[in-house]
């Protein structure tokens, strides 16, 4: 019996259920160096006369650590070892140029240089190796920040970015059955401790929140977290395409006029959950996301449908306001502030 | 001003965007003597006139404590105090035929005693005392055990059981708000400290797990899970509507055949997120309730209609059977097991 069958089976499993490879798709994988991307390779290289699969290795180097040249020199000899085609990008030094944090500038610039190799090798999906447990986190640390519905899918199998495929085939695997992986394979990867610092958050949920619920109230409490994350993204699929049918039937632009306008009379047909569905939607058209519309902005949007009199507004963070008239709806956005493709990834 | 002008009012406001009261309604307000409901009893009082209730207190008894005596002597003195009519019920002795933990029984004992009661005073609504905390904690408490969108709407203002409208009136009132409201007012209320001990769980998420979340990620957590779970509530409300609409249409019973029927082609139709909805539904209905129904039995129900041959079956707990034919998906209940009816509440 092969020992890897499983972890390798299994895999194949979700991505068969998920539908995230065609057979005879280029697949480039983000490969950090790290456990989780050494295994997601090893295991699609397995798999690579199954389902005809191109596939070719990205790093990227940050240059944040001091080892960052030793992990480039790592994943490279892992590229030649398994005779996998291989290109990096190193972190530009504009950086203080874009806003957010530096994890969110070098996950930003990880991105671009994924999106840029996928796009050079004409390739058909990314490969990240995200796996179970980190799914697991992310509902907890959702939840903690504060999240509904969307949020709590945390992460999903299948995304697009700028319309390129990002797949995660280990979202499925707990980390413990990848190091076991690794170490039957004797498969040797690179330890990453700074990422321990940096995402202080997710590494005090990891090592302390988790350990200590279940240890206290739930020893499958990953599993129950991964099940909850795997339903609300099914529930949330639903959702959010029937609100993307009555938004693409119900908002109008309208020549002279800036901004998304919508019948209130229309708008009123259809369920809350709906309505802030379709409201979400709007914003993110005019801002680029919906980063910073929260609860109780949504509460303010249906107050203002519901109770407030004609030509009463609603001002929202980034420069969004709604404007109730007699009969419509109209949300804009100030100009001269970011425009909606400025910041994404 | 009246330093209880805020508390009063946020409960009025409530009340009246979840359209909770309606003029003259009878109202049974559940008292057990602890702060929550000795708050709930005040403020329904002080609402009376403003929206013409007639209220009606009712204390269950449950024994099980030695200080349910004066706990029973202590309501009813509240009760005439505010010149509240006031009615009692106790524990009956054959709790040894019922299912489930002390705790369980207790709880269904007291539901079918303010359900008699309500019954009998022909009362419009039943409230009860649960605040934003008793929501926050209720939240975190199904995430760990295993929950979707249904469980983490945890507890709602508006419920109904056996067509008994139970309402929950300070749901929006944080734990705090309601300790200084009786401070301020210098009302007594009886401290149960049997509650801590029965409800463990609840008593470590609230005494250990939320005060952790607090200190150490989110000083707001208690607020940030109340909405979740208003959010939630809000998109699993609409979900269920549609799956309702769905189950209404399509499910069908046969003479001579056991069971409920779906045409495969129609469930095909629909979202797994409804179809779900749907199956959830149609097993509440053949053995009353969902219990010990998990994700991976819906899983199952999915595998069988998408991949499995016809002439295959699911079993599922509680005797439930899942059978597919070449046109049908057949839901039965195995007989001689329990019927839907015989353990509520």
């Amino acid at each position: 019996v092969n020992k890897n069958s499983s972890i390798i089976e299994s895999t194949q499993d979700y991505i068969h259920t998920h539908t995230l490879l065609n057979m005879g798709d280029t697949v480039i994988i983000g490969v950090s160096g790290g456990p989780d991307s050494v295994a997601l390779t090893q295991i699609l290289n397995e798999l690579k006369f199954a389902l005809g699969l191109h596939l070719h290795i990205a790093h990227f180097n940050h240059g944040l650590r001091k080892e960052a040249a030793q992990e480039q020199h790592f994943v490279e000899i892992l590229a030649r070892d398994l005779n996998i085609p291989f290109s990096f990008g190193k972190s530009v030094e504009n950086a203080h140029t874009a806003q957010g944090s530096t994890e969110e500038i070098a996950r930003h610039q990880r991105f671009r240089f994924l999106i840029k190799t996928a796009r050079a090798t004409n390739a058909d999906k990314i490969a990240l190796a995200h796996h179970a447990d980190d799914l697991a986190e992310t509902v907890i640390m959702r939840l903690i920040r504060g999240s509904g519905l969307q949020g709590l899918r945390a992460i999903q199998p299948f995304t697009r970015i700028e319309n390129i495929p990002f797949i995660r085939p280990l979202l499925c695997i707990p980390k413990e059955q990848i190091l076991s992986f690794l170490e039957d394979n004797k498969r040797t990867y690179c330890v990453d401790r700074t990422n321990e610092k940096t995402d202080f958050f997710r590494n005090q949920v990891r090592h302390e929140l988790i350990p200590l619920l279940a240890r206290t109230y739930n020893p499958n409490i990953k599993s129950v977290l991964a099940n909850a994350a795997r339903n609300m993204a099914c529930d949330y699929d639903y959702l959010d395409k029937e609100a993307q049918a009555k938004y693409q039937q119900w908002a109008k632009t309208k020549a002279g006029h800036p901004g998304i306008h919508f019948s209130l009379n229309e708008l009123k047909q259809c369920h809350t959950a709906v309505q802030r569905q379709i409201f979400r939607k709007t914003i993110a058209g005019l801002k680029g996301n919906t980063r910073k519309i929260t609860f109780s902005h949504m509460n303010e949007i249906e107050n203002l449908i519901q109770v407030r009199p004609a030509n009463s507004i609603v001002h929202l963070p980034d420069a969004i306001s709604v404007h109730k008239t007699k009969t419509e709806l109209l949300f804009t956005k100030q100009s001269g502030s970011r425009g909606p493709n400025e910041k994404q990834g």
